[in-house]
């Protein structure tokens, strides 16, 4: 039995998690079947085994894997069919490409974002959530959204190297996707799920980029539940 | 024969272009034996024949090859001994990293040394770099160098994602350096050459992981010509 511990929200289908996300779309890619197992932020007694108080979590038969990167290299030596990585260079640099998206994409993203997080909690976890974000924020989560549209520029701008990149090839890693594309398309899925607002408007290559994330794997991403669809 | 024609000062023992060093280090990464052909900005007769106005290019045989990340490409097609990139997926993913690394420590670096390199031409050429990267700049050499120390705590906030992989291993490709390394070190290379800047002072983690760097090859980095030694 595999399971995947992850983030809901108070609607226990509505599933956001970017990094999570880049794990479901990993153990896809693997063509490895597993359940879900939902939590809210402060549900976190059924993955205590795991030593984690974060998600994702992996359980795969008695083995616990924390850590959504280790998550990821745990995956590709255990089930080496269809690479994530490749390789131990596509595996060590990845590590390079993974903190540049963290801090570019879901770093841009988040002020813009939490407070659409917060109104899908229910009561307990929105006073935990707001508390510890704001804190994080310096600011209220309704002060960090405000402008958002008008920070998209900027935030396209920071996007140029992968712009760059999807002009020439469909997927980041290449003619078919691997681990990058499913961190990156996390951020994106994460943002589509909980928000109205779409960060990559009127940028087509990457527009185009996502469409194509999207459609893998008979549209899973595509069919999970929205709260504004 | 195999040739890499390359940028060089007014002393032709100076060799500075970032691009080029890391297709030297690329050269030797193969082990392949190579001539050294430097020529200045405006010298661009010899290799007419590449079809291209900019440097690094590489003859390889009869074959030209020009642009750095197709040296690359080429390198690790024709001579697959000591991977570069190591599968398609590395291959693919390197030019994210590639546009990021060209951005964020290029593109910072530049304006901090551009007056530096100006200083190593003649008067013709001289004139030629200061008038085609002024107009590209917007300001004087000298205004786009004013206060660059101030700048360098930003430039190392822009490394983070650098400097958090290389807390954990010794080259950004791993265990061993590959092309991403020769990267990075070219833009690194070429400031050691032509400035009294260091731009990695104080950052340990990337200082160290430089003088590895400049160990590679029986001290291969180490041992070029500078400018202020």
């Amino acid at each position: 039995m595999r399971i995947l511990f992850e983030l809901c929200a108070k609607d226990p289908e509505i599933l956001f998690s970017p990094w999570v996300w880049a794990v479901r779309m990993a153990l896809k890619h693997k063509g490895l079947e597993f359940e879900s197992s939902p939590h809210i932020f402060l549900d976190k007694a059924s993955y205590a085994g795991s030593g984690s108080k974060t998600l994702p979590v992996l359980k795969d038969g008695d083995l616990w894997v924390t850590d959504s990167f280790k998550i990821a290299h745990y995956l590709e030596e255990t089930y080496p069919d269809n690479p994530l990585f490749g390789g131990q260079i596509a595996q060590a640099q990845s590590g390079l490409i993974q903190s540049w998206m963290g801090r570019t994409i879901l770093g841009a993203l988040f002020p813009m974002i939490a407070a659409d997080v917060c109104a899908l909690l229910d009561e307990e976890n929105a006073a935990y959530f707001r508390e510890t974000r704001e804190r994080h924020l310096g600011c209220t989560l309704e002060e960090a959204a405000a402008g958002r549209m008008d920070r998209l520029d900027d935030f396209h701008k920071s996007l140029a190297p992968m712009h760059g990149l999807l002009k020439g090839q469909e997927f980041i890693a290449g003619d078919e996707p691997a681990w990058a594309d499913y961190v990156a398309f996390g951020a994106f899925q994460w943002c589509r799920i909980v928000s109205e607002l779409d960060p990559l408007a009127g940028n087509y290559v990457l527009v185009n980029w996502r469409a194509r994330m999207l459609d893998l794997f008979d549209g899973y991403g595509r069919a999970a539940k929205r709260a504004h669809a």
